[in-house]
């Protein structure tokens, strides 16, 4: 059984965890037969947005790896308990949760940094040659922290302002950016790092699934390859 | 294009809807074409609760139609302003926001009341004859409301305590029980109504799937007969 690791943000793509890509993923993986270890860093969020109004809640705080529980229903790890060597692969979904709490992209953009745990794992992965997946934003996080491997990665077609910019920052930081459509995934078979555009393009939950169907299939190729 | 309401009550199994399950019909609906129309009612939940630790959080309120809204990405209406007229059908996700937030089953089992804007709208989809779809413990709904049409639900295979005490529970309030298991749904063609165990049997998100693809096909097909 391919054991796969699933980083969750949080719950909700404002803040969090964009919920679709995230239970997908999981939907995806456990069709496959995969075993599934759910993972989230244990700090504050960022901030919490009220998913109605998108505005700031001002004076609330919320835990990424509580959160995270809620898509996990409870089964969820401590990154910090989770190295390399308990899985095959490791997916990344996407949402803000992946550049607000996982990085600080959402704000400091090319000069992010990348939580600690976080981009343990990634290396720790990267080096023993085990695949890695980025849904949506999240390969931002792989930008940065492999930024001397140049990582071919995904985050759109580039053609609307929000997938431009993104694309851009990732070529900054020392990627190569892969031109995707929804459906379509960038595979980097060298760094063995799979990314797919997610709600980077949308615009419908089925269409995501695409690509995240396609994603979690080549990740596991990889794994057992 | 089908007009299929999806009604939330919140955001995570144990105080609101379970993620999976309204993620994935929200995926088999939009697949299917389908036009989706989103909602929740405008009141506060019932309770938090911390999913990691299961335990109620002391203190802390959080809304039905905002948590919901992190399932909707933002596009979800207040229940009050939706009238059967909008739609060609209506599902209902589980998790125990069905029998904490859109009802008391919870707490009051066969004397549970449900909350007049979901009972309003169940009625009014029940008397245009309009198929209405329920997951996992959503079925009490029907049991209480449409309880005079004696309709037949299914609320898992009655094997295990947790199905069987539910399904002695929606016989007691006038429905008839129909065992099923995972990836099964049970039919009342007579009331069109279809529902499916869902998380009330699980084990895992893929089986899950099954039974709400199935139900998900067949309140279409009812939708379009």
């Amino acid at each position: 059984m391919t054991k796969v690791g699933v980083v969750l943000s949080g719950c909700g793509f404002l803040d969090g965890s964009e919920i679709h890509e995230a239970t997908l993923t999981l939907f995806f993986l456990d069709r496959a037969g995969a075993e599934i270890i759910k993972m989230a860093p244990d700090i504050d969020q960022m901030d919490v947005i009220d998913h109605l109004s998108s505005q700031a809640v001002e004076g609330e705080t919320r835990k990424v790896l509580t959160e995270s529980a809620r898509i996990a229903r409870g089964e969820i790890k401590r990154m910090e308990e989770i190295k390399a060597d308990d899985l095959d692969a490791l997916i990344f979904p996407g949402g803000y949760g992946a550049a607000k709490n996982l990085s600080d992209f959402a704000v400091k953009g090319v000069d992010c940094t990348v939580n600690p745990e976080v981009e343990r794992l990634v290396k720790e992965m990267h080096q023993a040659k085990k695949p890695l997946g980025f849904l949506c934003i999240a390969p931002v996080i792989a930008a940065k922290v492999l930024a001397t491997f140049s990582p071919q990665l995904t985050v759109g077609n580039a053609k609307e302002e929000l997938t431009k910019s993104a694309a851009e920052a990732i070529e900054k930081m020392g990627a190569k950016h892969i031109a995707c459509e929804v459906a379509e995934i960038a595979v980097d078979e060298e760094n063995k790092i799979i990314s797919a555009p997610a709600y980077m393009i949308g615009p419908t939950i089925s269409k995501v699934g695409l690509g995240i169907e396609r994603l979690v299939n080549k990740v596991l190729e990889l794994a057992s390859g």
